[in-house]
């Protein structure tokens, strides 16, 4: 994975964990590899990939069941809320360009009207 | 300025450029510094940026006045058609995010048009 060097690399696994699961990519109720085997996948320090899991789990979106490992969440409202959370900061970057661009509002709905359609 | 590995160095800069204008930083009529000024001020090599202001002037952005210099364009329509340009190109970006994330068209437009009002 290539990192971008202005955020901490474990808030970016966090955020990719997050796009993983929005997109369905990581299923509901999936096992999630164990820390060593993702740190490796992604090139990163195991401590750096721990820390970005338990951010996942703080969020309510894996769990760890005491005997058997890491899950991603069951709970189909949590990644709904997850999804609209993601979608709301793609649209705040596309209304940030927007106006850097000087475009009106109705300009830029109209426009992703057109591409959408 | 920051450049992407990923892309031509030269075509940033124009990108760069196109948003400056767009965006109105740099005025219809402004007249453009020297090439080996503007290097230095983005830390490129002249070649490049003669490069970029060269694909500027094909795409009629700019314009050489052969004894005063380069001027950014006074055409109203060719400002209006690269704001639109990049606009679509955002919308693109931002409409792609939102398949990547497996949303529906309508909560993009709906997120979008909650953001922006």
């Amino acid at each position: 994975m290539e990192f971008d060097n202005s955020l901490p690399i474990y808030s970016q696994i966090v955020e990719l964990f997050k796009r993983r699961i929005a997109a369905g990519e990581y299923k509901p109720g999936d096992k999630v590899a164990a820390v060593r085997e993702l740190a490796v996948e992604l090139g990163v320090n195991p401590n750096t990939m721990q820390k970005a899991l338990a951010m996942l789990e703080q969020d309510g979106l894996l769990r760890t069941e005491r005997t058997s490992g890491r899950y991603v969440t069951n709970d189909a409202q949590q990644i709904a809320a997850l999804k609209l959370s993601l979608l709301e900061l793609e649209a705040t970057r596309f209304a940030k360009a927007v106006s850097a661009l000087g475009c009106k509002k109705s300009d830029a709905l109209e426009a992703l009207g057109r591409i959408l359609s």
